[in-house]
C-alpha cells in the first residue's frame, strides 16, 4: 500500500504537467489517441451492435450448453468480420449443472407463492419438493453462529441488508450468503436453504449465481427468493407463528460438457514485445439475456479493439479474450491461463462490470512507466475519469495469467451504483444499456489502450526500478 | 363541457375568497377537517397497516377464489377492530378462470425462452402447446387492418408503444392490446396470440389482465410477453427470417364460483340524508400481492373514514365499499349497484390507482354546492392538489350504484405516472408504497370527507337549480 501511495503521488506531480506532456506527444502517438478517444464518444455502432446481436440472436449462454456453443459461433463470424486476426476457439471440458422446475409458496401460516431461483451447484428436491418449517437467521454470521445439528429437517432462511455501492464492494460484503450459506447450512443439517438474493432492486427477479459445496458436503437445495418475496416472508415470520414452506428445486449435473474461450487479435508490428489481453466473459446466467453481464464487456473491448485498428499498427499485439465459462468457476480463465502460461505477456485488462460509466482508473504498472501512466491519466480526464490510489487488481477470467506471469494491469473502474439490480437476474436485457455510458467505456478503452499498445518499456511492475 | 367550464369558473372566484370561508367555517366544520387533514399527514398507521396485513396475510387475492375469501375474513375481522359499524359480507355468484403453466419460448430462428403470463379468459394451447409461426402487428390497428382468414394457425403478435401519462390516459389509448386484440384475432382465424405487455416498466414480468371474447368466437390461447421480451422479438421480426415460438398456456375455467363485497360504516346522525358510498376493491390479480391493485385504495379509504370517525359523528352515514371481483369483471360493483339500488345514496367516490400522491381533484355536484366544491378545495390545496375543468367520472366499482341514482361525484386524482410500470404484474408488492404519498392520500380524501360527510345540501347534480 505504500508503494501504491508513492507511485501515486508520482503520477500526481506528473498528471499536473501532463497538458504540456501530452501536447507535445513522445512515444505514444498522443495527438492520434485523443482523436480517437473523442471519435469513440460519437458512435456506439460496434459495441452496442455485439450486445444487441449476442442478447437477439444467443440471449442466455450459459457455460457448456448447446446456448453457449453457439454464442462461439457467432462470436468467431462477429470477430472476423470485423476484421481482427487469428480467431479461434479454444475449447475444454467443464462439469455442467442445469436448471430444472422451481417453485416456492408459503404452506402456512399465509400461504402464497414465493418467486424463487435455485443457485448454481444447487441439490434437487425431488419431484416431491420438501415441506419445511423455516429458521430465519438475519444475517450469514447468525447461521455461522447456529450449533450444529439445530437446522435438521428444517430450511434454513438468510437474509442481509445489502445496498448498492459504486464500486461493488457491497457485494464482497453481502455475497457470502450465496458463496456459502448453503455449504454452511449443509454442514448444520439444514435440510435446503433460501437466501435473500444478493441484489439490490426491489423486482420480483431472483439473482441466481453459483453456490459452492466442500467436498464430502452433499449439496442441498439452495435457492434465491426475490428480495420483495424474502422481505414479505420476513414479515411472516415476525408474527411469531411458525412459518412452513414448500420448495421444490429439480436441478441436475449433466456430467463434463463442452465450452471455450473465443480469441481474436490487433497484430503488432513488433512480436519481440509481450503481448496484451483484453477480456470479458461470453457466458450468461441462464435467467437473463446476458446484457450487462458480460455482452457489454464484450462490446466495449471489441469496439476498443477496432478502433485501435483504425490507428495503425500498433507495437504490442492486443489479444481479446472473451472468456467462456465465467460465472460457473472460471473455468475460461483458468484455461486460458494453463495454455498460454508459456507465452509472453505485458499487461492484461477486464470489462466485466456492466456498461456504467468509467468513474477511475487503477493501475499495477512499474514506476518506470509513470510518464505512461500519466499519459493515460491524461486522456481519461475529459470522460470525467479519476486516477485512484487503489492498486489494480484486474478481473477473474484476467486472474489466471495475471498470477502466472505477474502482469501489469489497468482497472477502468465501471460505476456500479445499478449493477446490482440486474445482476444475475431475468431482467439483464439489452434495454438496460445506456447508449452514452457505453460509449464512454469505449472511449476509455481507447484512451489507455492506445498508449499501452504502442508502449515499448516494461510493463510488468515487479520489474521496476 | 360547457356548462363544466362554467362550474370552473365559478368555483375559481369562490377559491379566491376561500381563506376567509374557511376562517369562518359555516355548515362543515372546517377547522377540525384542517385539523382532521394535518393529522392524517403525520400518521401511515391505518392505511399502510392495512395494505401491510391485506399483502402479507393474503397476498395474491383473485377473485371467485380461496384466496379472494381468505381476504374478505381479513376485511370483516379489520374493519370490526377499526370500530367500523354494520361491517359485512354481501356475497354474489361468478364465472371463474384460473392460470394453468405457461411458457413461451423461440423455436426459431434465435431459440430462447420468454416471459409470457395469460391473459384472463385466455384459452388454452393444451398440454402439448403449440408451434407457430408469428405474424406481427406494430399496433392493434394494424391486427384490424389483417384480411379474414389471413391469421390460420399463425400466431398474431401485437405490439404498441404505450409511453407513461400522469393520468393513466394511455391504459385507455394502448390497452386495446389486451381488452380486445384477442378477440380480433379470433376472429381472423388466429391460432393464438402474443401482446406486449400493457405496461410502461422494462422489467421481464409481464402484465396480466382480463380479455373478453364475443359471444360465439371460442377464446384462443392470449398472453402477454414481458416489454424486454417483446422487444426482443420484434428485433428477431425485424432481421427477416421466420419467427417460431412454442407457447403453453394451460387455463382453466372453474366455473362458478363465490365471490363477494366487504360492507362497513361510519353510521350517520340523520337517516333521512342519502347516504356516501366509498370504494376501493378487495380482489387482486394473481401474480403480485396487490399492494397499488388495490389494497392501498382500501388502506386510503378505510384510514380516511376512521379519521372521520375521531371528528364525532358525521350527519351522513359514510359507507365502506371493499368490493370484490373488480379486475375479472367488476362483478362486485354490479352486484352492489343491484343491491342497493334502492337505497338513498347522494354521492360515490373510488381509490383505485395505486398509492401515488394526489394532484387533481374533479367533481360532479350540482351549481348549489360551489360553496362547499370551493371548501373542498381550499382544503386540498395544502396538499398541492389543484380542481380541474374535467368532470369526475368516479371509478369502476361505483359506477352501478352511480348510474342507479346518477349520483354526485368527487374524484381524487392520483398520480399515475409510475402506476403501469407495475399494474397487473408480480412486482405489484408492499415495497412499492410510498408511505409519504400513502398518507397525502388518506389527508386528502379526509379534507373532502370530512366537508361531504357533514353537508346537508343536495350532492346530486342532475337536481341543480
Amino acid at each position: 500500500m505504500k508503494k501504491n501511495i508513492a507511485l501515486f503521488a508520482a503520477a500526481s506531480t506528473l498528471f499536473l504537467n501532463s497538458a504540456v506532456t501530452v501536447a507535445a506527444p513522445t512515444a505514444a502517438k498522443a495527438t492520434t489517441v485523443a482523436e480517437l478517444r473523442d471519435k469513440a464518444l460519437q458512435s456506439d455502432a460496434v459495441a452496442y451492435d455485439i450486445v444487441e446481436g449476442l442478447t437477439t440472436e444467443i440471449g442466455q449462454r450459459q457455460a457448456g450448453t448447446e446456448a453457449e456453443a453457439r454464442a462461439r459461433v457467432w462470436s468467431v463470424n462477429k470477430l472476423k468480420a470485423l476484421g481482427f486476426e487469428n480467431v479461434r476457439v479454444e475449447e475444454y471440458q467443464m462439469p455442467t449443472w442445469v436448471r430444472g422446475a422451481e417453485t416456492a409458496e408459503i404452506i402456512a401460516p399465509f400461504p402464497q407463492k414465493l418467486a424463487v431461483a435455485a443457485l448454481g451447484n444447487s441439490g434437487s428436491t425431488g419431484e416431491a419438493g420438501l415441506d419445511a418449517e423455516i429458521v430465519y437467521f438475519p444475517t450469514i454470521e447468525d447461521l455461522r453462529a447456529a450449533p450444529d445439528g439445530s437446522l435438521r429437517g428444517k430450511i434454513a432462511f438468510v437474509s442481509h441488508n445489502m445496498k448498492a455501492t459504486q464500486d461493488g464492494s457491497s457485494y464482497g460484503a453481502f455475497g457470502p450468503a450465496r458463496f456459502v450459506g448453503p455449504n454452511i447450512a449443509a454442514k448444520k443439517g439444514a435440510a435446503a436453504i433460501v437466501i435473500r438474493s444478493v441484489g439490490t432492486d426491489y423486482h420480483r427477479n431472483p439473482h441466481t449465481g453459483n453456490t459452492n459445496f466442500e467436498p464430502g458436503v452433499t449439496p442441498i437445495p439452495a435457492a434465491a427468493l426475490s428480495i420483495p418475496d424474502a422481505e414479505n416472508l420476513q414479515r411472516m415470520i415476525a408474527r411469531g407463528k411458525p412459518v412452513r414452506i414448500k420448495l421444490k428445486l429439480t436441478p441436475r449435473n449433466i456430467g463434463m460438457q463442452t465450452s471455450g474461450n473465443v480469441l481474436a487479435e490487433v497484430k503488432g508490428s513488433d512480436p519481440s514485445l509481450p503481448i496484451i489481453v483484453i477480456a470479458c466473459h461470453l457466458d450468461s446466467w441462464d435467467l437473463g439475456t446476458g446484457a450487462i453481464d458480460d455482452a457489454a464487456g464484450c462490446g466495449i473491448i471489441g469496439a476498443a479493439a477496432k478502433h485501435l485498428q483504425s490507428m495503425g499498427q500498433p507495437k504490442r499485439t492486443v489479444r481479446l479474450l472473451w472468456a467462456g465459462a465465467e460465472e460457473v468457476g472460471i473455468w475460461g480463465g483458468r484455461d486460458y491461463g494453463e495454455k498460454h502460461a508459456n507465452e509472453p505477456h505485458a499487461l492484461a485488462m477486464e470489462s466485466d462490470f456492466g456498461a456504467g460509466k468509467v468513474w477511475a482508473v487503477d493501475f499495477r504498472l512499474p514506476e518506470s512507466a509513470n510518464a505512461l501512466r500519466a499519459q493515460i491519466v491524461s486522456a481519461l480526464a475529459p470522460l470525467g475519469v479519476v486516477p485512484r490510489r487503489e492498486l489494480a487488481g484486474g478481473g477473474a477470467d484476467i486472474g489466471a495469467i495475471i498470477a502466472a506471469q505477474k502482469l501489469g494491469i489497468v482497472d477502468l473502474q465501471q460505476d456500479g451504483t445499478k449493477y446490482f439490480d440486474l445482476h444475475h437476474t431475468p431482467d439483464d436485457t439489452l434495454d438496460k444499456i445506456d447508449k452514452a455510458e457505453l460509449r464512454q467505456n469505449v472511449a476509455a478503452w481507447v484512451a489507455a489502450l492506445g498508449y499501452l499498445a504502442n508502449y515499448e518499456g516494461e510493463l510488468k511492475p515487479e520489474l521496476a526500478q
